[in-house]
């Protein structure tokens, strides 16, 4: 199990406000079956098989080519560990 | 008024939990007057004036260092618009 | 095709320093066909298909836990534009 | 002594095409006396003085708004290490 962060930035948009993409990349992920999901204001950050997690990332990514935007730059960042069960949750908890 | 995301990461630890070491981080952005801030999984998010939280962001990836750390790698993302207000909570609202 | 920018973080290494692990996940995307490599000083730079740019990225994630390491932190990020080709020396020529 | 890598994004642009901007982020950085730059496909890396670097990262940062631009997403990480002198070079050589 991995927890995933991903940032999809949609580049040449003429407006700066980029939210009904992000709308979008969101609805994606919480549809898929078998993984966790959360907002944050900078984010979305998702919990589950890393595999399956990095197949909707790569969906995610798609999405505002989907809407006719020509370059999209999206960030991710892969935290994974094998010592012991690792969550959102927990790692919330564990430090405040 | 900017948002910042922050995450710091101290290198060599012997250890893979780092949650010790975020918390410090955390409780020192707590303590800073004039700014707001939210815990997620992945990140410490900050909002307020951009001069003040870089100082602040500057200051927690020290902290490892006050702790014995050799090493610190720390990531930031500024999102800062002069268009409109933008705040953590508008940003989340907009997009679920 | 895409440009993606991977850097891959073993924690808990104990000793700080962890160009060992990055050099092997640098020699496993040397020996890819098909993409084009590029270290720099933070990261690896991948040019080519995005699918198979996506799964070098999950086996240079994977490459320090065969070592024995128990955590990965992979930071990934994914340039891909239609409009027109791109390319990881058009792209240093356009801004020098 | 540090290295940060940084990448600035200018928001709602219209075109997808940013290197002008980045050109001029580039430009500001070369100026600045006593630090090392570095350009890449993905960023530019700085090496010098925390404290020095993160204020030319938040001019970088500003530049685009000085260009009529109204959000400015500025992806900042900081590797810094006490343990032994480390340069942009080292690193290089250190994995290949």
């Amino acid at each position: 199990m991995a927890i995933v962060e991903v940032n999809v930035v949609p580049m040449g948009t003429s407006s700066p406000s980029i939210s009904s993409y992000i709308a979008d990349c969101y609805d994606l992920a919480k549809k898929e079956t078998g993984i966790k999901h959360q907002i944050t204001p900078m984010s979305t950050i998702l919990e589950g098989d890393l595999d399956q997690l990095m197949d909707v990332v790569k969906k995610m990514h798609k999405i505002p080519f989907g809407d006719g935007v020509q370059r999209v730059v999206t960030s991710i960042t892969i935290d994974e560990r094998k010592d012991k069960p690792t969550s959102m949750e927990a790692r919330v908890d564990a430090v405040t």
